[in-house]
């Protein structure tokens, strides 16, 4: 419909380099930044922005926004300089605190802080590979609300970096296989990295590589070549692969260390600046933006996007109640969600492993509620997160709502990131060992604070046989440390139910970790409950003795030792307690009525023991694990680590005379 | 001088399927594993073994030996049944208790439990890319000791798994750049992955992926030709670049469920189990062996392999005596290194980073000590962790000390482990908020037991203006929860030295975590305390009233501190604690000397608080961060989470009343 091909290059140099001079004198004035890719890279953003990027200055949240990565994420000077200059809503007088407490210009980019950022960059590899998941969410849009709703370009800006590291290529071999053609990754090649050349760590021919993965590649040989920069991206646009442009460019440019890593993260020295500024016929005094370039550029970009933006209000007033209707709950799609009831079927036996409960949860959810979509780095078949109801989504079938991520972990995390900024809910889902290969991404969801739910099955020795490399034993503490993440640990299938529950209503970053094994689905626990975070399990002893918390699998053992003490004559209640961060969230008032502070307290999780020392008083109230597990029959291996029934029952008896 | 130009093939069909048969029967014997590959790529490992692989049965150990990396670990059971048919020490009756607890053949391969097996394998990608880093540790021994006394190649077997795993790539990408060309990877390609057929998730041309790598790439088109097989192997030994072999074969070829996942995981059915022999010519009962077999095989390869031996004696007898003693002292390399003297120069105003006092310290031990060699994930610059008085490791250059690992932590990681393998003390270093990219890497270092040093930089939200995306928080209990680890956060020079002596006298895997500021070097810290793991700083109060723990940067805040509350009368002590794990390695007697138990205690530490529960009362005792940072200047971020010397003291002084 919307048609780019007679688009013309409205940027010149002057914008360029006004872009650059407010850059390194945000840099001068934080004292610390990169101008090498400020200066270096500045005429590929301008040339996006300024003749080609789909956006609303006056509203940096329209769906159906192009959306534009830095990720090169030490280049946060260059984009607030860009987006300063592109219209939004920025005052030139606030870039002044660039870098500074409290100021909406932090060092690296980050999502919800400053107008037009749109997603948080700064680790390497993370922008370029949650890109393909924002490339992907387009894809499933457009077929989903038409091309006329959702139709727009993500763009990213990456260097050498990107590139080397491991997520980026699994991101992008996936990107290539599902033929995401409106992805279009703008490479700022020059050749020079943190510790010298290039060269000395990297010599991949990069064409090869990228069709390799069945993308396009384009060069532009000279990287201040407004016009040929402006060529290629209309080029790229007219793909139904993704594509990679090759920018050749000078990092630091008009620098006296132009070319070379001493300009890539230090100030420029005033002499410098001054010198740069000279070149650049830009005036000496700080922050002086000529008001000719800032008006033709602004004015291009109004111009341009007005009539999109027009079109596309037409076109919205255009649909028919029920897709008008759709399409404002995913406009709202972060609102809280109040799951109500599940159809569930309980097992003959009433023994289901967790990871089948969650599976059957997930599906019910998923048929009530469109926009949750995800999959697995290549074990459905084992952690059971698959919408039955729907297809794998692929290049000829983007409806499809699993996602077959392959053996790609870490690129399956930036990809729910992805996913979840252009307005999902994802899942994303692995055996919980292997949740280190994703936890840098796990770790940008969480500081986004984005709604990615990560399924993480087969959690802990109990995993038996595979051994220790498939046995998690740190993993978990590693999540519940990590800030904004909500970790759930159910017990069995009322609380998963419950968990999802949870989940939707508060809309959190959350990691579930869920069991291999078959449980007893507990008549004392329970799914509303479970929205505490913690809570007791079945009937209160006559006189409080002792408190035992268990979490997951171990609710099934603790439940056999607080009998065998009950029978013993103690008074001993059991806590089930999925969440931690839930149940800290809970008052006051209920966390101390549910764990009194003078009571003895001890713990059942097979998981490390830095997750519970505050709730004990001393290391031995704790059953835990915090060697590395054994390949054996998981019987033998909990026997091994002391965690049965009447090993438990012996040493908490010990320790209550 | 060794030629193997000449190599015929000596493997049959036979001997194959006699490594068939018994694969197939562990599996069947322990009721899990995984038959798919063993009865698929058993040729491939049978030709490698039979007609290439240069080892000793005899003597596992031997360190001019080929080395064979099942990087497929979900393989152990193909692996283990060719280690026993090569002849290594291992009964055929123990190969029953395959996957049981206890037995010598664990669901995936461990090092140092079986013998023949070169490292731990599992997690998808680890084993390819540790594989690098024993190829390069090689590349330099080789120019080190003379290509007459070391000189093997390295073999991998790996399938399309461990190939889309971004570790992977960032490896093989460096194996290229760096020119390892004794690195030969056997692709078993079948076209098949867990959840289903290979091309939902991958389409990748591997061949040009792997040349614009600077990889050679061969096809043997029938896995199940001997003769090609054989002559792709002579054809990768002979090149200077690191090969890939695709190999197409079928996944679980003659079982009923042949090339489909369903024989991926899951024993085969009896009736299949027998079909499968049936069609392979072998006896119905389990573990039955064709002597004949088993006999020509072994003869072969111990008629090669004599030779050979007997050769490398030869020239080691030829040794001269300084050489010889080198080589006994690389062999015997894991054994206690105890530095003495290190020559320390300390800044003029006693004020030095502990990332800068770090690189002093290494460049010390590494003029002593050869075989310590590593590198940075682009970061050298910065972490300071780069030997001075060496260069560059390259393609050319074999002998340099500094690997440029490029922007590549997770293959660093895996990297460090090979180089470990081989016999090296290897550090690498980034920073800590990347300590999360090469996590996985990390784990198997630990878990192997290797003195690989991690060097983790920029440790805190001291960081500053980089903010929260380079500002770790829940990083370092992440490090201390996992088993084997040693954790380390000096407070200063030091206890930088301190730490560098233990850690190579204890040679265990280790994670020093240092700051990026410069900070006081304590008059009251000390080298030798330091490997108690924790000790008094300064003078004892007349009475004890309350303890405060400090680490790393934290310790010059806990100076203040302490100052405040003791000029207000408290009777406060101060303890650095650079290491939980040396400290809880400590003697009961020690530990209750410097922390008794009824003492109140408190801790600074800028990180997660899941670390510090285990030594305090209550979580008002700790003064820790759990939130992700901010942007901004140190001080500012500091005083935003109440860590100033006189926020902490008002709290602990209302603490104390």
């Amino acid at each position: 419909m919307l048609s780019f091909s007679k688009t013309v290059n409205n940027v010149d140099k002057k914008i360029v380099d006004n872009m650059r001079g407010i850059a390194i004198d945000m840099i001068d004035s934080a004292k610390s930044g990169h101008p090498g890719i400020a200066l270096g890279a500045a005429p590929i953003i301008a040339s996006v922005y300024g003749n080609h990027l789909k956006f609303d200055p006056e509203n940096d949240k329209w769906i159906n926004r192009d959306r534009f990565i830095m990720s090169s994420g030490h280049g946060s000077s260059l984009l607030y300089s860009c987006l300063y200059m592109a219209g939004f809503n920025i005052e030139l007088d606030d870039l002044k605190d660039f870098r500074k407490f409290g100021s909406i210009f932090p060092g690296h980019p980050e999502y919800e802080v400053t107008p037009g950022v749109d997603m948080s960059t700064g680790p390497l590899g993370q922008g370029i590979s949650t890109a393909v998941g924002i490339a992907l969410g387009e894809k499933y849009l457009r077929e989903h609300f038409g091309s006329n709703i959702i139709n727009f370009n993500t763009y990213v800006l990456c260097g050498d970096g990107c590139l080397m590291e491991g997520v980026t290529y699994e991101a992008c071999s996936l990107a290539g296989k599902l033929g995401l053609g409106k992805l279009i990754v703008l490479y700022d090649s020059n050749n020079v990295t943190l510790d010298g050349a290039l060269n000395i760590s990297f010599n991949e021919n990069i064409k090869m590589r990228f069709e390799a993965m069945n993308w396009n590649y384009l060069l532009v040989e000279d990287g201040e070549n407004l016009d040929s920069l402006n060529d290629a991206i209309i080029k790229a646009k007219a793909q139904d692969k993704p594509t990679i442009i090759e920018v050749k460019t000078i990092i630091g440019r008009y620098s006296k260390n132009q070319g070379s890593s001493l300009v890539h993260g230090a100030p420029l020295d005033k002499e410098d600046l001054l010198a740069v500024k000279e070149k650049l016929n830009l005036r000496e005094a700080p922050f002086s933006v000529s008001n000719e370039a800032l008006t033709i550029f602004r004015n291009n970009i109004l111009e341009r996007n007005k009539k999109l933006i027009d079109n596309w209000n037409e076109e919205v007033e255009k649909l028919d109640k029920t897709k008008k209707r759709e399409l404002n709950y995913y406009i709202n799609s972060r609102k809280a969600i109040k799951v109500k009831e599940i159809l569930y079927d309980i097992p003959e036996d009433g023994r289901e492993a967790t990871r089948v409960s969650s599976g059957k949860v997930l599906n019910e959810i998923a048929k009530k509620y469109p926009f949750v979509i995800g999959g697995t780095a290549d074990v459905s078949a084992s952690t059971f997160a698959k919408i039955n109801s729907s297809v794998d989504f692929s290049s000829s079938v983007p409806s499809g709502r699993n996602i077959n991520f392959g053996i790609r972990e870490h690129a399956m995390g930036a990809i729910a990131s992805g996913l979840a900024l252009v307005g999902f809910t994802p899942f994303a889902s692995t055996f919980l060992a292997f949740s280190d290969y994703l936890k840098p991404a796990i770790r940008m969801s969480a500081l986004m604070n984005l709604p990615v739910i990560y399924i993480l099955t087969h959690d802990s020795i109990s995993v038996g046989e595979d051994g220790p490399t498939h046995q998690p034993v740190e993993q978990i503490v590693a999540l519940r440390s990590t800030p904004n993440l909500d970790v759930y640990r159910p017990a069995d299938a009322n609380e998963v139910i419950g968990c999802y529950r949870h989940i939707f209503e508060t809309r959190r970053p959350s990691a579930l970790i869920l069991g291999r094994n078959k449980v007893e689905i507990g008549e004392d626990t329970s799914i509303s409950n479970t929205e505490h975070g913690a809570y007791i399990l079945g009937e209160e002893p006559k006189k409080l003795e002792a408190i035992i918390i268990a979490t997951g699998e171990e609710v099934e053992l603790a439940r056999k030792v607080t009998k065998n003490l009950r029978e013993k004559g103690y008074g001993i209640r059991l806590i089930s307690m999925p969440s931690i961060e839930v149940f800290e969230r809970e008052t006051e008032k209920y966390q101390e009525e549910i764990l009194p502070k003078d009571v003895e307290t001890f713990v059942i999780e097979a998981s490390s023991s830095y997750s519970w020392y505050k709730y004990v008083k001393d290391h031995d109230h704790l059953f835990t694990v915090d060697e590395f597990g054994y390949s054996g029959n998981k019987n033998d291996i909990f026997e091994h680590f002391g965690l049965t029934d009447s090993k438990i029952t012996k040493k908490i008896e010990e320790l209550l005379n």
